[in-house]
């Protein structure tokens, strides 16, 4: 039987999952996905996703991959899916795709954003959104951080307990530190004196909580916890507690995954 | 005992709550920093809204007022109620008004807003902050039929079920129905073919659902199941039955009272 490879771009509000790999203490992103996919086939379906985000995060464009040797439309498949999952999962697009298609091991980058508000009140719709940080913050030792880490490293400082990599050596192409006052229509309105912070991280792959634990230790930067240029010695250290604290999951989004 | 009037802005995501106003089925705003002032004042304590707002509708800028014989400074009465709110309600400010304040009977004016998403997709991100329509709208016959609407109307075509109100004559000072595509950091994003469109309304007062009965109605013209010149007869009828039907409250946004 002909197997039919399909890619899926994959938005959802992380909030009520337990992240996007299925674990044992709750409903994850990638178990709804394959429930719905399963109940269209009528066969057990599984999907290869272009790698886990933590319960929490959540993704403008997760990609995921799956075979059938059933016929199907992609339009069709896409209006089924979307017809299937909760309101917080959505299919923005599928492809059928001409040959083997792996999402985890033909992914050749990721763009990350990470989004903190940083003001003296946090708007009560923006919940979930963004990391909120009341303190003053330090731009400048915050940008003069980020380019210690951009490069090839060992991440090992920056790694979540429990990886099961071979090693942290990582690649990050590129990390942008900008600040908007954007809003949506007036929800999530900085106050006069507030601003988003926003990190762009552009690498070929992460180690588990990388971005996060960044995050953390360039908040600390910037709160003046720490000097900017600790960071080599921190990089060096190859040691987790050297590094800061790992920031929330709500402040940080899958954006894109590049094949 | 000298009686202190204070001021309240509160923005709230209305979709946990059985609206502005306590009610029996459920958690209210009102109920919400009632409890919070009683415990921060240590005596039962009562504030008036400038209005209601139903269940499911948000806040970018509702007012209440009450009064205490207490005294306390508006920075540490802002800081206290927002320690003690859920991070759904957030009091925006606190002032000290100089002489007796009623939210209600003082309030002149104010301005609303409808957002809803015209696209094939809604995104995952933005469940609860818009009502999204797949249909095709004539935006031009949306426009047309909403100038009938403003100015001075009888408005009991549009009136929701259950109001006590002495008569539905109100004025509407403009209805703005712009369109645009943007986004928060790529959450919420329309698709190439998609966008928002935004009803601004201003008003001295509304009448119960009164906005939601408009949106939906405007929408029937956009989807061209009724003409823009039926306007004017719907709202001589003084029946709701003559009007459409009601759009959801997730889109709907009570954003500033003006005084």
């Amino acid at each position: 039987m002909q197997k039919h490879y399909y890619k899926l771009v994959v938005e959802y509000d992380g909030t009520a999952y337990v992240g996007w790999q299925s674990q044992k203490n709750g409903k994850s992103v990638q178990e709804h996905i394959e429930a719905a996919l399963s109940k269209i086939f009528k066969e057990s379906t599984r999907i290869i996703g272009s790698g886990r985000t933590d319960s929490g995060v959540h993704a403008l464009g997760q990609v995921a991959s799956f075979y059938t040797t059933l016929v199907i439309s992609p339009q069709n498949l896409q209006r089924a899916l979307n017809s299937l999952l909760p309101h917080t999962i959505v299919i923005r697009s599928v492809k059928k795709m001409p040959h083997e298609f792996h999402a985890l091991r033909a992914a050749k980058g990721k763009f990350y954003r990470y989004i903190i508000l940083n003001d003296s009140l946090f708007p009560a719709l923006m919940q979930n959104r963004a990391w909120f940080v009341t303190h003053d913050l330090d731009l400048k030792a915050i940008r003069q951080a980020a380019r210690y880490l951009v490069g090839r490293h060992d991440f090992t400082s920056f790694m979540g307990a429990g990886s099961s990599v071979k090693d942290a050596i990582r690649i990050i192409n590129s990390l942008r530190v900008t600040t908007s006052r954007k809003d949506f229509f007036g929800i999530g309105k900085p106050s006069s004196k507030g601003k988003y912070i926003i990190f762009t991280f552009k690498g070929e792959g992460f180690v588990k909580n990388q971005i996060r634990n960044i995050v953390g230790t360039l908040i600390d930067v910037g709160r003046g916890k720490r000097a900017a240029t600790d960071i080599p010695q921190i990089l060096q250290a190859r040691s987790r507690p050297e590094a800061g604290r790992m920031a929330p999951a709500r402040g940080l989004y899958l954006v894109k995954v590049i094949y």
